[in-house]
């Protein structure tokens, strides 16, 4: 046995750091304890999005082995111009072209009272009548010769005459304030005449910071009421990308090449991904899904639901890239309208009423300004406001898919009415689970809510256009 | 028409808002174009996991509907016992159990070269013979009685017998390094005797901040050599969580209960949802990709290795955490060990050989105090000393899976030394484009290598086992 002062140690300077070596045991918690206080996880968002990416290459290439390529270009055309059940008559272009007639009437409507030609009452008659003429003459036409409409050229015509009610409703009432003001003027408040002159002034000189307001103003800068009241000046409000009318819209003094160009590569190049998706993933995934909604089997129906759903939010998203960044900036910048305010950051909404402020913002400050603050103006509450917002929405998004369609169910209606439960909801959660959860909630009712209104629609439209007896053929128990 | 003052509009205060209102437009750019400056797009972080989440769900789904319900307890305990193959003889038990005589073997040459009844020469030889002894016996046994081995039971004798490998290589050479201090001792460096003493013992008082070091020890703090030669430390090292050898370890002073609980609670768990995963979904999914691998059909191969990737990569990610946190953290808190450095943040690692630094963490340690290390001492070159380390961990992955498989290909040999050249891509990769590329490649090799080597195994195992006729029973072209 060696002696005890053998244990000591005795070791070279060189040999010190090998000891240090030699001892690699030291007491610690491991990364995963809380007591390690350990929290750089950020390598797993990468492993998320990395599997993402793989788990959609994957579906890509199962759909192609499933379903081989789908994608035929001469399809689109058909599809496009309604050839296939058209005949030589094109209703949808007819009723394309007629919607140059309402919006006639309303200038017409307008000059006449501008002049005192017409009553204001009669007016405000004439207006009703013709906005609800407007709005019925798609829904009657497409009912009576349903046989001439392609489902494109109708939502189309549907699409295009939404978008002048609206429109029309705000150049209604536009004109409207500015004669209520000539009226107060005249009844005599010229002593601050020249006080609200500058403040006007100085929101105009604003707007025309980035270019400048050539109107065919007589010499001065901004266009006042009545002399707005021309053809063109109401072709340019039709034409350009918003729904509320301004009689001096902020300008450009100048159109970018190459941004003009991005974004018009950009609406070629989706519209075809667009149309790809549809032909190769949506319709089949949506042929596949009608039995087992049919059949209520509620797994499969939730399986299929889900794989529909990562197509259709795929498509919703270039949609929404390509309407409202793509196409509205492309018409923006050609009609050298400077506000490009299309859409705001709803990817980061905390809750479903903060998306549907910010998503569409043409139609969300339209909905303020010519509904909303009205309303409240009147001595509404601001509840009842908000909800007439909603059933007005509701409406519009009905009647854009009813119409086409031709089954008048009430999916999309009850969709939209159902954000107002789902508001609260979603209050609830980011009270309770914090704003992150908020957004995952939204997130999930915009990825899976679509896909869901889609299926009732299309198995409700089968049902309606080709009868229980297809069901039943491809196996209903 | 009106006079020209008219148009100067008058308000009263009450309407200044109103005004503000109507003046809706004001010039801006969208979101999404450069110009805006717009950069929080975090609501696309919980798009992404919840998109992850939503897409987990629809493979379970999935799988369910395909293939039903596929766990089945009792067949776990068959393949664990491996009772469907064995017969009454249990050679998987009795390999477990003479695990015990080499390292019993181990302990006498130590205890005899201490005692300077073996030369070093002859102790160097004898361990040597037992430690290519020691990892041929499974090999060999296997080999000949290989119908009295459940795959498990071969896998747990490879792990176990790779384990006291490198166990025995770490005790052998920690015990060569304090006789060669001792010698040193005797030759007389006696003036720096106290100095290092010092040293030593603040190594040791570090260790033991945590727990007292209650060793069998006569009075002094800490063992010293040859005081370490017994079999009871002997059975402490070869069950503590460490490949690593010293003769004073850290230790915690107390259990603590409910963090045993935890583990244990987590280890039964997780074993349960393991086998689940390999049962209900990994089996499925590998006899389904076997066609397209012999095939070569690489559109679907790719789709199948996707598909393969998921539940794989699952299961790892469970192992992981089952391995290097649950069970490992129970042996340490039962064994009064207080290093608990199992794992580093590999998630984070932005090239691949820092992953394979960082997420075996025992492995590692040993492979740069026992090889590496010694390996550069001797003045060979770190690239001679890396690829070295690389070489043996090669043929450890390789031994823990042909062996049991009794498939003696080299994809798993090839797998780790392809490390290598992945390492230098990494690099590249993190050079060129930033270390979050770095991180994606990293998780790219993780996710898609394992299956692919799984595949490759699984196809030559039953091209080997069950001859080419069942391929071509199944399909191939």
């Amino acid at each position: 046995m060696p002696a005890s002062t053998e244990k000591k140690i005795a070791k070279e300077d060189s040999e010190t750091k090998k000891v240090k070596k030699k001892e690699c045991h030291r007491p610690r918690d491991s990364l995963f304890s809380w007591s390690s206080g350990f929290g750089d996880f950020n390598g797993f968002m990468n492993w998320g999005f990395l599997l993402l990416f793989m788990g959609g290459v994957r579906l890509l290439l199962e759909n192609l082995i499933k379903y081989g390529i789908r994608v035929d270009p001469e399809q689109w055309l058909i599809v496009l111009t309604g050839r296939q059940e058209g005949g030589p008559e094109h209703p949808s272009i007819i009723l394309l072209i007629y919607s140059i007639v309402p919006v006639t009437i309303s200038l017409t409507v307008e000059r006449g009272l501008s002049k005192h030609v017409i009553s204001s009452r009669t007016g405000l008659l004439a207006h009703i009548g013709n906005l609800v003429v407007m709005i019925s003459v798609p829904m009657i036409v497409i009912y009576v010769k349903s046989s001439g409409f392609s489902l494109i050229g109708a939502s189309s015509v549907c699409f295009l005459y939404s978008i002048l009610f609206l429109k029309m409703w705000s150049y209604v009432q536009v004109n409207y304030w500015c004669r209520s003001r000539l009226v107060q003027n005249s009844k005599g408040h010229m002593r601050r005449q020249s006080m609200s002159y500058t403040k006007m002034s100085n929101g105009a000189v604003h707007s025309s910071l980035d270019g400048k307001t050539d109107k065919e103003d007589d010499g001065g800068n901004l266009v006042q009421y009545p002399d707005n009241l021309t053809f063109k000046d109401m072709m340019y409000f039709i034409c350009a990308p918003t729904l509320c009318y301004e009689l001096n819209f902020p300008r450009t003094d100048r159109i970018r090449k190459r941004f003009l160009l991005k974004r018009l590569f950009e609406v070629l190049l989706l519209l075809q991904v667009m149309m790809s998706l549809f032909q190769q993933w949506i319709i089949p995934s949506v042929k596949n899904s009608l039995i087992p909604f049919s059949n209520m089997d509620v797994a499969k129906a939730t399986e299929r639901l889900l794989k529909l759903s990562i197509p259709n939010h795929l498509v919703w998203l270039i949609f929404f890239y390509l309407m409202f960044h793509s196409s509205l900036n492309l018409v923006g910048e050609l009609m050298h309208f400077a506000d490009r305010n299309f859409y705001s950051d709803w990817w980061n909404a905390n809750n479903i009423d903060v998306f549907w402020r910010t998503w569409n913002m043409p139609a969300h400050k339209w909905a303020v300004r010519h509904l909303y603050i009205p309303l409240v103006g009147r001595g509404y509450s601001k509840t009842v406001a908000s909800g007439m917002v909603f059933f007005i929405s509701a409406f519009f998004h009905e009647y854009l898919v009813s119409v086409p369609l031709r089954t008048f169910k009430i999916w999309a209606f009850l969709g939209m009415m159902g954000q107002i439960p789902l508001s609260i909801f979603c209050k609830w959660v980011e009270d309770r689970f914090g704003p992150r959860w908020g957004n995952i909630i939204v997130w999930a009712s915009l990825i899976l809510g679509q896909p869901l209104c889609i299926m009732m629609y299309y198995h409700d439209y089968v049902i309606t256009h080709f009868g229980e007896s297809l069901l039943d053929r491809y196996g209903r128990v």
